[in-house]
Order: structure tokens, then sequence, then C-alpha cells
């Protein structure tokens, strides 16, 4: 008789499914037949297939007529395999009946466990386990799921009778409840069911399953789910399967038991056995605490035949899997049961000590080796990190802004941070730091900020700098006036030492151990894989010598952005930039500029020096000038109060000449106002003094026979004829600089593509520039009218409430602004074939957002030096899933 | 013999070519060809075709071999038909040679005139002029003009001997020179000739004339040509025609004479012959002013013929070229001539009297009338013009930010506005308005200010209610605390008069009469017709019933924008809105929205009643929430004066608390920030309770038996998923409304695209859209990083430096911000084919947007009441020019 097969066994080394049957088993059944086949000791039991699922919905609730039959032979080679039997009060059989979809949709449907149990089967649980008290507690809870998912009782009818025992009783917790105490609940329990239900609580194992079947099925239409299926665009016929799988427990006596492991180290790589167990116990008891778990190499001596069966299993789950295990056992009366398996978290160092390990041991590829790796976690890595052997206890948690762990005294302003840096290490605690903060951040080893998100200021220039930063501490109260942290119930003073996590975002009191893995040993060999298969090249943005060099050390091939404005608040440049700014007449300005040449020169020629060979893109003057000068606010209530108190009126009118100055420059939305190539259109002679700077240096190296090759970059470019005017100057300036020098430097000059507009309008862009490089971040926040500055107001509850999926300044928005990046590629290279196309906005450190430059056809990504490495596998990932997908 | 044909004459009734050959003769060729043949007396000559141009430069300057027969005979035609010869001493013919190729390029190659000049034929001017000094003058003007623009030399040359020679004769101008001087000059001019050219200078007409001809030639490829050309993308190879045409001379005796005229008057429309002339005059006497020309109905008591003919030419010319024209004539011994004849400048109320006129005297149709007025010109012909009578003397001009003449007297505070406009007209004059000053603005009959662009707050203002507005008049030096205006020499005191005209930005002190045209008469006309042909619709933004009223007699179809905030700062208001910021709770919020409902329904209950049968689009709250409170750096100078000063403690603290909110609502760029559906997103209960004022204003008039179209708008969408969020609040409470007032009302949820993320995933907005309405004023914020109320910076640079063609917050950006308008009525109308698409933005009355609009398929634009009509004909050019090029 060829009848339908509804329900496949597994079992016993051996299952009908297999691990390629999703669609009809689900993906858990077909996870434990692939396990069983393998020889892996799973719990025997059997799945109901995919297709019940729709022939229920499609039939009104009902199931096949030969369903029952099949269900009983299954459940029959269930009993005939483990020896128990349904119901049985000496040897029970009990089982645990999951949902299990094609796609996984953790949480959306019902599960329950420990079917099987009536007033009989208790008893031999009871005598099995030798614990009256769990056999009861089983079976209560067993009463509650049921009522609850199969009925839909409310739990509250079951848990209020808890409460009340637990009050009559005067304990606090359920675990403080007897065994006597339970099964007086176990009759409570039932009387509500029967109150609720109108029947007695069904003590026929087999009308429990087929009706906790009838419940895992209707489950897949409960309006959670459904919207689950909604928002994830799954479709609503694919159905779930039922998996009813036997029950084990650890708690048999002492030849039974229960643990955890690992088959790797999971904190170092290590190749060691990795674990630990409690011999009479269930899962909960490792979990919960109360009792110390042993080391798994006692397990050795407790069991030895079990320990060589976990060792052989585990091994061959390692080699089936290609990748370090994460598993759960239990031991039943000596015989092992793998509960779970699953692929095992591990620290950043571990991740990549395994990868290359499983390379050499022949187990992956190098390119299963570079895909394993998560890109983001490798960051951390190339910072120092609190010590895996110590035990931290965090005061406070920020946002992990800037990777790295630092201890240092606490000082709280810049000034204090770069006085006292001198003799020892301090962390410069603000609420938020501004760019006149920026030598004390230079100074100390970490910064702390109880405000800020996660691209505040001090987050970026921190990322930049590459020093450990935490943000938005929200729970420290930070009174820089009185120079104190109040947090709890404790203070933290100046000079008190603490310590802060940038990769976790963890404030600890007191100094703690730290180590630094760096770029070398097994993380050195996968990045140089990484390079074997990447085609993105990987710039660093990076302003000053030191930063380049650290660069280069990290791999990077050349500067994709150098931010001239920040040598502008060097404490002897300032001055003179503000004197420039203020200057009344254009040859007052030129005067300033002449001052600042030479220092200008002079960083040049340490960035081309440190990049030797490779290309140094450099962005003319970008912010507004208003931000190298006093606030304005400031500056109102200074004057005010000078008048009240009847200050000198010269005095008074300094200021006010300044305050005039400011108020001119004053803007509503500097973000939108007079900044970028609007400033060196509206004073050529600012652009002309920088290109000078660049030309002059760059010569001075060639003649000494560096090889120097510089892009001069022209910021917020928004329309074509902004760049042919400030294109105009900087080649003017160039062939008079080289004509002095009497060398020929190849020099470009390029634009930032940061302006929706000028992605739009590429094409005519293109045929004045040399390069593109999309200015991410300021093309995000026009794209999207989101302020950097300013989003912390709603974009945590944005994404809190799921309207976006993650911060788009951290990662690209592929749907929006990616799609201008994508026409600005098309538009560019339409009318300019050989542009040279890169992105040098915070993205550029973002592996999702780098797998996008490289998918778009970018040249190169650029981001801070301590993101290089990061990029360069990320690259790598990109290029090996576009050649995975070719196949 | 088949001989090529190099030169074309025109004269005498008779012209070898005609109107359609530019390609050969050259635009002003073709043009001079086609007025001979059509009978108009214009000076003689003949046009050496583009041809030779080519030929020129094909064989190193030099013309065909049979070229010099050509113009042999065509000059000898010439000096038959005219009764000259070429030198001769009693009746010289003396000719002007002009380059005209067939696309124009003003100025930019040479013209020579009086060419024929020498010793001998000068003799003969001064003879037939009577007037030895005139004809001295132009033989040395001629001398100099030849030898610059045929020999290249510096005009300086001959310059400084005129200079010396005014010294010597101890006069300032020029006309104080006499015969006898010029005679003199001529001399030395002649000698300057020799010296550096070492020939002489040229007595032979015929040698002259070659010159003459090879000079334009040459001057086809000067660099200033070049330039033009390449800016222009006018082809190199075009070549330039000569045009070689008698001079005639109103100056040879009583039955000479020059003027001036128009075929209808000019400032009314009326039929009219309108114009002036001089006897025995040149055309520069009637210009300099010297002697006061007669009207031109003497001339026909003086010369009876001349004016005869002069009549029916001009009618001629009029049915000609079916428009009014502009004409010079000049009448040499009784022969009258054309010199020039184009069409006619007009104010708006004569062209659409004109063209009115014109379609019912059957001259044009009614498509060439609708098309024949430029739109932004009729906005005028809604407001008070200054009476077109009265001789006015600007005291100083600024922009002309909103049209209409005013009188007031001057007020410098909004308060004063108010109270002070119950007795008597106000102007409000201001260095820059702001929201605060709404009231102010409100009660005065104009506003002024001294600082501001185009698009300040108080020009938008005040074109929303359509008052005459004069910004940015730099001139004026504002004093608003010792309330006094200085400007050039003059002050002017609050309570004196002055008199603003929006149209033209001039401002004129004490009270000038005003004329109201009014949409009557041939515009009413006029309109009708464009009706008939436009398939925009056209809305209006308003937010008041006032504004709804006059929006609906211009014609508009609806309300295409309400901003409710506007209705937030009324003074019975701003406390509660300010209560409802300043709430900790959603609680302490929900109560003052209560407070705020029934203002909010009186609103919309006006409107809806307004607008019976058309739609009305109402916005949810935009601005950001600190708009509607106290300054922030204000209140930081209040406190540290309050606190210097040892105020009350209390008082501090409660500023103190408005302060904090203040900081913490502060933005760095609040254009970019919580503002929009941003603000309706973290507070849902605003956006609650407007949807519950909409709903309920709508159901209530329902019941009363109005058509209500509610439509609402959610603001600053950028995301779907924000407009999914709103867009479920609103549903939710429209229902709840419908559902308690037991009426239906179709209603309308739609967003704004003004985000350039909006218009990019448009396809998804569209999804949940039941309309588009493109805010092109932030989108152009966004898409070129321009602050509106920063621009002002660097905007007029740039349009002076031809950076940017126009300013792009009047006239839509189509290259950039419009390719996103493009992208997002495609993708949105994928999603969604019954997407209803409009644009609400300043663009929505600039006339070439609405063309723009129109083009890319918009359902309607919506524009401030005044503009509608504007709108309305802008939108049927656009349908007219759309058959046109269909055909």
């Amino acid at each position: 008789m060829n009848q339908k097969k509804y329900i496949y066994f597994f079992g016993g080394g051996k299952a009908d499914g297999n691990g390629q049957m999703k669609d009809l088993l689900g993906g858990k059944g077909a996870g434990l037949a692939e396990m069983t086949n393998a020889g892996i000791p799973v719990p025997p039991g059997f799945t109901i297939t995919t297709e019940m699922c729709t022939y229920f919905y499609q039939h009104d609730g009902k199931l096949p007529e030969d369903f029952d039959q099949q269900l009983k032979e299954n459940l029959k080679k269930l009993e005939e395999l483990t020896g128990k039997k349904f119901g049985d009060p000496k040897n029970p059989l009990l089982v645990s009946v999951r949902s299990g979809a094609k796609i996984s949709m953790p949480g959306m449907m019902d599960t329950i466990l420990n079917l099987g149990l009536n007033d009989e089967a208790v008893k031999g649980l009871a005598e099995n386990s030798g614990d009256e008290r769990f056999a009861y507690d089983a079976y209560r809870r067993f009463i509650q799921m049921f009522g609850n998912v199969v009925m839909g009782i409310d739990k509250n009818e079951f848990e209020k009778y808890l409460e009340e025992k637990k009050k009559e009783r005067g304990v606090e917790y359920d675990s403080e409840l007897t065994a006597d105490d339970l099964k007086d609940l176990v009759e409570k329990f039932k009387q509500v069911y029967k109150e609720k239900t109108g029947e007695e609580f069904p003590q026929d194992p087999m009308v429990q399953l087929k009706m906790a079947i009838n419940a895992v099925f209707k489950s897949w239409n409960n309006p959670r789910a459904i919207t689950y299926r909604k928002i994830n665009k799954i479709p609503d016929d694919l159905g779930t399967a039922v998996n009813v799988q036997t029950m084990v427990f650890g708690n048999m006596g002492n030849d039974s038991g229960t643990g955890v492991g690992f088959t790797r180290n999971p904190s170092t790589g290590e190749k060691e056995f990795y674990g630990e167990y409690l011999t009479n116990a269930q899962g909960e008891d490792v979990v919960a605490g109360i009792r110390t778990p042993k080391p798994i190499s006692e397990l050795e001596k407790e069991m030895p035949e079990v320990y060589k069966q976990l060792r052989e299993i585990t091994e061959k789950l390692e080699k089936h899997y290609k990748d370090v295990q994460d598993f759960e056992f239990t031991i039943e009366k000596g015989k092992l049961y793998m509960l779970q398996t699953r692929t095992g978290k591990r620290t950043p160092m571990a991740a990549v000590k395994i990868a290359v390990d499983m390379v050499k041991e022949g187990l992956i590829t190098k390119e299963e080796a570079v895909m394993r790796i998560e890109p983001a976690q490798i960051e951390q890595l190339l910072h120092p990190i609190i010590d895996p052997k110590v035990k931290v206890e965090p005061i406070a948690k920020g946002l992990p802004a800037s990777p790295g762990a630092a201890s240092g005294k606490v000082v709280f302003t810049a000034d204090d941070a770069e006085r006292k840096a001198k003799e020892e290490p301090v962390i410069l605690v603000r609420i938020e730091t501004s760019p006149d903060d920026i030598h004390g951040m230079n100074a100390a080893k970490g910064i702390l900020t109880s405000r800020g998100g996660m691209t505040s200021h001090a987050a970026v220039v921190a990322r930049g700098m590459g020093k450990p930063c935490v943000v938005g501490c929200g729970e420290l109260q930070v009174d820089e006036e009185n120079k104190v942290i109040k947090v709890k119930d404790k203070e933290i003073k100046e000079g008190d030492w603490i310590t802060i996590d940038g990769g976790t975002g963890n404030v600890m009191i007191g100094e703690i151990p730290t180590v630094e893995p760096g770029l070398k040993g097994e993380f050195k060999t996968l990045m140089e894989w990484a390079d074997e298969f990447r085609k993105l090249g990987v710039r660093a943005n990076a302003d000053i010598p030191r930063d380049a060099r650290k660069a280069r050390e990290f791999g990077a091939e050349g500067i994709g952005l150098c931010r001239t404005e920040h040598m502008f608040f060097a404490p002897e440049r300032l001055p003179i930039v503000q004197e420039m700014i203020m200057a009344e007449t254009e040859e007052e300005r030129r005067k300033a500029l002449d001052k600042l040449l030479p220092f200008q020169k002079e960083d040049f020629k340490g960035l081309f020096r440190e990049m030797a060979g490779f290309p140094v893109i450099i962005r003319t003057l970008d912010p507004p000038l208003h931000e190298f000068l006093p606030k304005r606010e400031e500056l109102m209530v200074e004057i005010a109060l000078m008048k009240e108190k009847g200050e000198d009126p010269k005095k008074i009118e300094e200021k006010e000449k300044i305050l005039a100055r400011v108020e001119q420059l004053h803007e509503f939305n500097p973000m939108l106002g007079h900044r970028g190539c609007r400033l060196g259109i509206t004073y050529p002679e600012i652009t002309e003094m920088q290109a000078r700077a660049i030309m002059e240096a760059a010569c001075e190296l060639a003649k000494e026979g560096v090889e120097v090759i510089p892009e001069i970059m022209i910021p917020l470019v928004g329309n074509v004829n902004e760049l042919r005017n400030q294109k105009e100057v900087v080649v003017k300036v160039a062939e008079e600089v080289m004509k002095k020098y009497g060398v020929k430097v190849k020099y470009m000059v390029g634009t930032m593509i940061e302006i929706p507009r000028a992605a739009i309008t590429a094409d005519q862009i293109a045929e004045e520039a040399d390069f593109f490089s999309f200015g991410t971040n300021d093309l995000t926040q026009m794209t999207l009218g989101f302020s950097r500055d300013d989003a912390g107001k709603f974009l945590p509850y944005y994404i809190e409430k799921k309207i976006l999926k993650e911060d788009p300044f951290m990662t690209l928005d592929q749907e929006g602004v990616g799609q201008l990046v994508k026409i600005g590629i098309e538009k560019g290279r339409k009318t300019n074939p050989s542009l040279e196309i890169g992105i040098c906005g915070e993205h550029g450190g973002d592996p999702e957002s780098v797998k996008f430059c490289h998918r778009v056809g970018m040249d190169y990504v650029s981001c801070s030096p301590y993101r290089v490495p990061v990029a360069r596998l990320a690259a790598a990932q990109a290029a090996i899933e576009e050649k995975m997908k070719e196949k």
C-alpha cells in the first residue's frame, strides 16, 4: 500500500528524514534528523510534516483519517526505543511538543514540555528521580502550560493560587515550597482547568498529545505569528511542522548528570575541551548557580565511558559543522544525550585564532576563514582590552563609542588633562566635548561623557584618534564645576582612578589590568588572506603624521581624507586663524593666511612622507568660520555682565567687535550654511593658500626623491560651477608652484559628493573632477534631513520603535542614501570613465557599508586608522560573496 | 553664367532675400529683407552672406576673386537708389557696416558707422545738414572707430587728444567744442592713424568698405565672441554675415526729423497712436532731452504726407508682427525711413488689455493672447499700484518682495503696528522680522525691512498675506531703539508718512496715490481663456478663512497647504502652546492640548466653509517646538543679569526652568532637527488632537450639509514607517470621530515629499499615501544643502558670479531638485496609480516652476492666494506649449 507519510521518525542512529528536508520537516525537524543520522545521540522522537499543517487549515482543523494510525505507530516505536511507556507509573515516557517552521520564528509559536505526565506518571517520575518535589513541580507546570497553550486559560488563573500558597506558607520563592505544597497545587490547578474548560484535565497522554498537536497547528495563525510573518515577509502558506521529542532528565541518580561545554576555548581560541557539569542535576541547576559545577575533566574520572563518548561526539560535531560547538548534554541513567549543539560564541581574539587554526587543520578554506569573522569585532583586537582573566564590576554603562580599555585619573577639563597627563595617565570626563577640547582629548588615555550618541563629537574624534571612549553614560551625574561625578550612591572625585572599556561601554572604579592583542600572529595571517581576496582599496582618514603612520601599520593604502581644519585648532595657530576671520579687507586676510602657510606646509610634508608612494587626499577648508570664534551666547552674556558691572568701555568695545563678527557669521543652520567650497568661492585667497601649501610641500619632497601623490579635494560642491571655480584657483597655484620649484608632480583635483544635488548632477560634475569622494556623513544628513548633532532627540526612539532599522550615521542607509550614491557613480562614470571613486564618511569603516561600496563599484573606502583592518576584512568578504553568487 | 551669389540687396520695396534665410543672411540681414519686402521703407543696403565668412576662414583671409565685382554692382545699385554717391562732396553716400550671425550675439562683434566720410564727403555732410560742427564730429568719430575696429588702435590714443583739446578750451563736455575744434581733432586723429599704422587714413570709401568687411569677418573669431559662443553653445562654423546699410540723417533741414513711437499706449494698452518727434534733429537729440519733443499728432500738421505714411507703415508693422510695435523713424529731406521696429515693452495692465483687444480684433488667437502675457507680471494687477499718472521720486530701493503699493505712518514694532493701525494706516519698518512680528505684519498696510532676501521671513509671510513688502533695503539705517530711519541725509521718524512699492522695491517719502486694477475686465477675460487651456489644478496656501476667501476670488480650486502652526501664535493661544511644551508628562501635555482643540476646530470649520466643495489639505504640526518659546540667548543674558543684580531667587528659578527646557530643545540645525512628523511620532497626542479637531470640524459641517473634503498631510516624512505610524494615529481618531457624529466624511491621508529620501523611496511611501505634496522649499534646502535663512551670505554672490543662474528658492532648480521631483512622481505612481500629486512650496507660484509641474505630470500646484492667477496663466501656457510641441 502506497500510504502517504505524515510523520518522520528520528532516533537510534537513524532518521526517516535528513537535513535537506526543511520544506517538509521545518528547520528544527530537519536538524534533528541530520544529527541523528550523523550518529549524535539526540533524544529520539518524530516530526509531523508541514503538509499536515496545510491540511489542517484546508480541512477546518481536521487531520487525515489515517493520521492517528501513523501517530500511534511512531509513538510505539518511541516507546520501544526508550524503554519507557506513555503514562507508565514506573518509567513514564515524557515528551516535548514544539513548532518548527521552515524559517525560524523565534518565540512566535507555542511549546509544551513534560507532556505525558498524569496522576500515575508523576509517581514514576518521582521515583526515578528520587525527587518527589521535582516531579510534582513538573506536573503542576505541565498542567499550567497545557491549560494556557492548548485551552487558552489565562496564566494568572493558575499563578494566583501559587501566590496564595506562598503567602500561606510565608515564603518568598517558588523553590521554598515543599513537595506537599506542590501536590496541593496540582489539585488546585486541575480544578482551575475544570472550572475554565468544563472538562477534567486529560489523564490520557495520547489525548494530551493530540490536543497539543492541534494547538501547535493553531498557533501558526495566532496574531503574533501573523504579524511576524508580515514584517519578515514569510509566506502564510508555508505552515509549521510539529516536533515530538522524548524528555530526558539528568537528575535520575548519580549515574545521571547534565553539563555544557565548548569544543575550543571561547575566550582564547585554544584547542582544548572546555566545559563544566553537575552530577544528578537538571540543566536549570547549572544555570541557577546554587551548586558549583565541576570542570569537565572530572567527568573523565567519574564516568570514563560517558566522557569518552562525549569527546568523540563533540569532535564529530565540530567536524560536521566545521566550527566550534557550544553544546548541552544530559546523562540519564548512564546514557548520554546531546540536547543542543550550536555554533559557539567567542571573543574576537578567539574567533581569529580558531578560524586560522581550522584552515591549518584543513577543516575550512581560507575563504571560509575570512567569511567567518565578524569584521566589526576585530577592531577591538587593535586596542588594549580588559584582561580576560579579571572579573570586572561596572559601576555604569554607556555607549561603546570607540573601542579599547583605558585606566587613568579623572580630570574634568581639557586643560587639566593636558597638564596632568604629563605626569600620569588621565581619563577626560565631560558632559560632552566640543572642538575646544581636542588638546585635552589628545592628552588623555580615554574619554568619558555623560551625554551624546555614537556620532557625537567625542565619539567621532575619539575614533579618529583611536582612543577608548564611552559616551552617553547617563547614569553619571557629571558636575564639571565642582569636579565630581555622582553615580548611584558613590562619588568619584578628580584624581580618582577609573577604567573605561570602549568596547562594551562599561565604566569601572579603579585601575583594571589590560592586555593588547595587536595586529600580529593569527590576526596578521587572517588579514593577509583578506588582502588576497579583496578588490576594494582601503585608505585612512588622517590629519596628522602620527595617525598616518598608524594607518600604514594597519595596512592603509593612502589617505582618503585629510581635514585641514583640524590643524587650525592648535594653540599656536588658532589666534592666526581668528585674525584671518576678523580681517576686514582681503589684504588683511592675506596677511594672516601668509602666516598660516608655513604651518600647513609642514603638516602636509609630514603626511606625504608617511604616505610616500601612496595617494593623499587633502580637503580644503570645510567648517563655517564661526567655529573658530568664541560662542555667540557666551559673548552676549559676558558683554551684558561687563556693562552691568561698569567695566572699562574699551574692553567692552573690543568684545563687541568680536560679537559683531560672530553675529555676522551666525547661522540658523550652519550645516547648510556658509561653509565648504562656499568659503573658498567667497574668499578665494583661502583656497589659494591651501593649494600653495600642498603643492610646495609636494614639490619640496619630490625634489628629495620622495614619491608624492597629492589629490586636492573641494568640499560641499553641489553644482559643477563651484568645482570649476575652485579648480581654476587650485590649478593656477599648482602650475605656478611647480614652475617655481622646477619640478613636475602628478596631482589631481576632485570633489566630495556630499550634497544630494551633487549626486544627481554627477555627470556634469565629473566632467571637471579627477575623483569623487562620497562624504556620506553629510550626504546622510541632507538626504534624510537629520542633523547629526540633533538627531539624538528622536533617533533612539526611532530605532526602538523600528521606524529605522539602524542608526543611519553608523550604517549606510542603502535604500535612500545608497541610491544617491549609485546614481552618482553611474552618472559620474558616464561622462568620465577614468574617475577615481571612494568614500570617506564614517561608513567607510562599517562592514555592511563597505560591502555596499564594493557592490556599487567604488575604487576604495577610507576610514579612521583603527578601522582599516575592519574595512580590509569586509572588503574581502564582499569579494568572496560576489564570487559565490556568480557560481 | 551661373554665378554664385555672394551679396543680397535690399531696398526700394524689394529684397533679394527674405525672412527665412537666416542661415545665409544672419538674423539681422533676413529681418531687413523681410521688412523691405513688406514694403517698409528701411534704409536700403545689402547683406554679404555667412558663406563668405566661412570662405574667408578657409582661405586665409581672402574672398573669392569675383567678390569685388559683386560688391561694386551692389554699391552702384545703392547709389542709384539713394541718389547719393560714395565720397561725393555734395551728397555723399554714408553707410553702416555691421555683423549679423544667425543667432544674435549682442555686442560681441564690431560695428562701424558713417563709413564713406573723407575730407571731401565731410563737406557735403556739413552742407546738407547745415551743421558743420555735426559733420566734423561725425568724421572724427568715424576715424576713431575705424582706427580702433579695423586697425586695432587703442581708443585712448585718440581720446587723449580729445581730453587735451577740452582742457585747452577750458570746457567740460564734448558738446562744448566748436566746429573748428573738431576740425583740428580730425587732423590730429588722422595723424594718430598714420603713426600707429604707418599708413595714411584711407580717403577712398571703397577701400574703407573693404577693410571694414574684413574686420567684421575677423571679429567672428575675437576672444569675446569665441567665449560667448562657448558659453551659449553656438557652433563656431556658423560664421557671420555683414550688413552694409545706408546712413540716414534727420538733421538735414526742416523737411527732416526723427522720432519714436508705439502703435498702442504702452501704459494703458489703449489703441492710440503714441509717440513724439523733433524736426531737424538726430535720434540722440530726442534722447538727450535738450529740446522738448513734440507729440506725434503735430506731425500731421507739419508733414501731413509723412504722417499718413507713418500711420500706414506702423499699422502694417503691427499687423505683420501681430504685436504692439515700438518704432524709431527718421525723415531725411521729406523721405521717411523706419530705423528700427521691435515688440513694444508695456505695463502689465497694458499687456493684458492689448492681448485681449487683439483677439477681439481677430489679429491673434486666444492661445496667442494667453502665451503673450508674462505670468509673473500679472500678480501686480491684483494689488494697488502707484497711480501711473504720478511721477515718483524714490528715496531708496530694496528688493520687491511682495507686490502692491501701500502708504502709511512709520512704526517700528509689531505691538505699535497693532495698536496704531486701529486709527490710521501704518507701515511696519524692521531690520528684519521674526515669527513674533506676525500680528504687527497683519495689522500693517505694508512691511519694509533693511535686511533679508526674497525668501526672508518678511518676504514669505507678506506674500502669504498678499501685503506689499520691500525687503533688504540696505540704504536705510533702521534704528529700532531710537525709532528713526536714516537714509542719505534725511531722517524718517516714527509717525512720518512713507509709501512703499512692492512691485518695484521703491521707497518714497509721503503719501502717494494708488489705484487698484483688480481681477476684472480684460484681465478676467484673459484668465477665463487661460482656464480653457490649462490642465493643471491650482490651489492656494491659506491658513485662515480670510485668505481662503481671497484665494477663491482669484480662482483657487482648494487649499493645497494649511499650516496649522500659524494658528498657534495668536496671543490667546501661545500661552497654551507653551504650557503644552513645558509639560513634563503626557498627561499634562494632553491637558494643554485639550484646551487647544476648540480653537483649532473653529479654525478648520472656517476654512472648510470657505472652501465648500473643494479639497482642503491640512498639515499637522511642523516647526520645532523651541520656536514657540523665548530665545535661548536672550534668556541666558536675562538670567545672568538677574543674578548679578541679586533679584528674587524664585523669579530666577522660574526663568531657569524655562531656559532648561529651551536648552533641551535647542538644536544646532533646527531645519534638520526634531520637527515635522518627528514631533508627531514622539508626541502622538499632538497629532491625535489635530486629527480630532479636523475631523470634528468636518463632521459638524457635513451634518449641516456643507461638502467638506479634508486631506490630512503628514510633514517631513523620509521613511514609509513614519507615515505608517502617523496614519495609524489619524485613521484611528477619524473613525472614532465619525462614529461619534454618525456621519461619513471622505478624507485622505497623505504626506509632504520634502526630504530627498522621501523622493528616492517614493514607491514605498506611496503604498501608504493617498496623496503627495512636494514641499519644494525644504526639498531645495536639503537637496542643495542651502539653509534658506542663511544662504544670503553667499547666494547673491553666487548669482552675481553666475555659479547659479537664479535663486533656487524662487525658481525650482530643475536639474537638481526637479530630478528628485520627477523620480518621486514616477516611483509614487508606480505603486499607487491613483496618487494625487501636487506642490506647495514657494515654487507653486513661480511661472517657470509651474510649467515644470505641468510637464512632470502633477495634478495641481498650490501657491499664496495672490499668485493663484499667475499659476493659472502659467499652467495654461504650459498646456499650450505642450500642444504646440506635439504638432
